[in-house]
């Protein structure tokens, strides 16, 4: 078995396809409805920090860390259902994504500093 | 190197603590505020789809689909970022969360028909 | 002209309901595409805010103000849309919400309190 | 009693506050989580619309339609306390936001094409 197959992200797509294809629901995935899915998951995640003060979104007891990870799985779930069917490598987009950060946000630049590159131009 | 250590997921996840860490972005990533913005993302994602077809949504043209990756790129990397903060295994997750769903909706019970589990009850 | 006529939802019901025939627009305007589209402006208001602490997002200088405004409304258009193609009344839905969460969260048991009611019983 | 006295919105953000300080919760709601809460909303909302057809989002029965109604509700108080906390006319931002539309989408040259703006430049 090659690496790439071991991988875990590609792994997680295998048994995706599989589940929705032993269901029939592939032709509710498309990417609008995939999208859609993703972000109504976000929002999920999002509820739990809501009230919270940072430092208590830092310190979740055990119960709610469990539903937190729960909802983080369903992002990641609808994100690699919507990559593969757009036929996006996952891997080399974020890849990608974080060179153009690299070159946004030089380090010596930004350095404690979270505002967003345009604010810099 | 194990196989765990050439994981991609593992690998960028090392990749984007050490991209915060030189930039000192730690003490904005709070998971509060990483849940704010990988909500944001997922917004951005949604709007390359809302006034496309289910149709068009499938038959992205070149431009548009690198723009649609990159927001995937997005997503990744804050879900990434968020269960390093909550020490979340997201590949563990994910594969609770599949087989919770393998036994809310047995795929002959829900075959072709996309209906969330509670409305079965 | 009657009170219920110079409302001020009443009155942007009506203007963009003009906006949008004037562009032949209504073909785009799905419950399904407005709830996208308004996610989609909730993300942007979020974005806003994520990286700042509360205590920053109660002092927004004028220029970060007047853009969260227009987030808002924009928010506000498409959610005025959406209840218009829907035929929901706004106002009348709010009242009903409102009158639920009182009796949902009485006053003296949720005092400086804000878990949410499922999380008391 | 003055006609703005009178107007929906206004007759809301009054009883809005009200329901906030007689629960003790104007210290929950910072504008940064009330702009989380209202994504969360967003979020629930889109739920119910993402494995519809558009036209199957235009044909809610009446059971769906009350559910959404209340998501249409919940949106709206979190919109109108967020403006409260940040003294923003929504109203007013409404009126400029649509009039900045109007400028950006002119009629004769978007009529049907739901593009967005900066794709015509």
């Amino acid at each position: 078995m090659s690496a790439q197959a071991e991988d875990s992200l590609e792994q997680l797509r295998q048994r995706l396809a599989e589940f929705a294809a032993a269901r029939d629901w592939d032709q509710f995935h498309s990417p609008k409805n995939l999208a859609m899915a993703l972000v109504g998951e976000a929002g999920e995640l999002v509820e739990h920090f809501q009230w919270l003060t940072e430092e208590q979104s830092r310190g979740l007891d055990g119960e709610r860390l469990k539903a937190v990870g729960h909802e983080l799985a369903d992002i990641l779930i609808y994100l690699i259902r919507l990559a593969d069917k757009l036929d996006v490598d996952l891997v080399q987009a974020a890849a990608e994504k974080i060179a153009i950060n690299e070159s946004r946000y030089p380090r010596e630049r930004v350095r404690g500093d979270a505002r967003r590159a345009e604010e810099y131009d």
